[in-house]
């Protein structure tokens, strides 16, 4: 019998650039009854390393081009949110109907890079995606001394409504469990069976995180794999093979 | 403090057509020392609920189209079961480079419409979608008096690698979770914030089921919700406002 356990911290303080999240997390576990060893994946949300990391952006700062003011003023956005999107882009995967969905530096695709506004200190700010997630993931592994991390933020997806959380940061845990070769019970092969089990990790612990704004780290227990460094690079889609660019 | 347990059932036997899920699972859980009850998620994979309800094709039985066969033979692929696909699907949204994309006739878009060719009793026997998936979730529900089933299936995405579990059925719970209009703790609404927590339900069964093909229900206990009759369908994102079909 396989059983998982997922558990949110509820007592983390608000962080704020330059907080070093580890110390903060293993208080909050030691306050809540609850271990962090060897064989914990924790998930944290991206807001709060970003906020930690200082990727947090005051758009009050920010002058908006030529091309980010035109495309704001035909689908009343702030101009200078959709610059700091843009910066944060190498390429636009499309915008239209007022969307803008990009890919950005580190190839993930997502809605506005990534960049939120939402659970900022204040109106005019905005939090870009860490710079480095898998980096960040490791260091806070290192400083956990748990089994993986797993950086995680909530994406939208086409042809079906809602975001998912998945994974931007991986560290401890491969992101992708290769199941080709195995055999089914009728001893065929399980063909092309690759399940990204670290963004499934990063939903079962946004079924946790999604109840507040106050649960931005999550324990998962009693998931079993093979250690190994992990990154989140391989979730990332070759666009040679992505069909949907 | 919130958490979340999951737990696989891995004694039910091999289903066959005909076969009536509910009492079997019902065994399974009381052979495995599990409860379901009205606070119990019931996750079931697709497979199971396609073979009981006799959805199970033998490609033996199917004459390929012509442009079935082309395809085929431009791929290296079985024409007969491309004909399956097609048979199953009313729109192509991609069709490249031996990859078949499509909206099935409940308007899920996904490779080879659903159809799979693992676990399957015989080489020549392939699994097709429920026709109803909402309604079986739903009688499958009354006969386990659980508080919700879900009926998932691993299906790819655009943009990153891997295949996630997704929910194709649902009753007893409402498959987003809107949580437009609340504040986060900085006072700020959490704008345009929609989860899929339907997904993110089936993904977290995804990690156990992935184990194994001999675990295809799951139970998840400790995930609090407003029962409601629940569907599939707010899921899927109305091709009018989908940028990606």
């Amino acid at each position: 019998m396989v059983s998982i356990r997922i558990t949110g911290l509820a007592t983390l303080p608000e962080i704020r650039s330059g907080d070093i999240l580890a110390p903060l997390i293993l208080a909050a576990a030691a306050r809540e009854q609850q271990r962090i060893t060897r064989s914990t994946i924790v998930v944290v949300a991206q807001k709060i390393v970003s906020k930690a990391e200082g990727s947090t952006i005051d758009l009050a700062g920010i002058e908006p081009s030529s091309f980010a003011a035109t495309w704001a003023a035909q689908w009343g956005k702030d101009a200078r949110l959709i610059e700091l999107v843009l910066r944060q882009s190498r390429r636009i995967v499309r915008m239209d109907r007022g969307v803008l969905i990009t890919e950005t530096h580190h190839g993930f695709v997502a809605a506005n890079a990534g960049v939120d506004r939402s659970n900022t200190p204040g109106d005019d700010m905005a939090t870009v995606l860490p710079s480095d997630p898998d980096a960040s993931a490791a260091a806070l592994m290192a400083a956990l001394d748990c089994g993986a991390v797993i950086i995680s933020d909530t994406f939208g997806r086409p042809w079906r409504e809602g975001l998912v959380n998945v994974a931007i940061g991986v560290s401890g845990i491969g992101p992708l469990e290769d199941l080709r070769g195995t055999q089914d019970r009728g001893g065929h092969a399980l063909s092309a069976t690759i399940l990204a089990r670290a963004d499934e990790l990063a939903s079962a612990a946004g079924l946790v995180m999604g109840k507040s704004a106050g649960v931005p780290v999550v324990l998962i227990e009693g998931y079993e794999w093979e250690p190994c460094e992990g990154s989140a690079r391989p979730l990332i889609r070759p666009p040679e093979f992505d069909l949907f660019r």
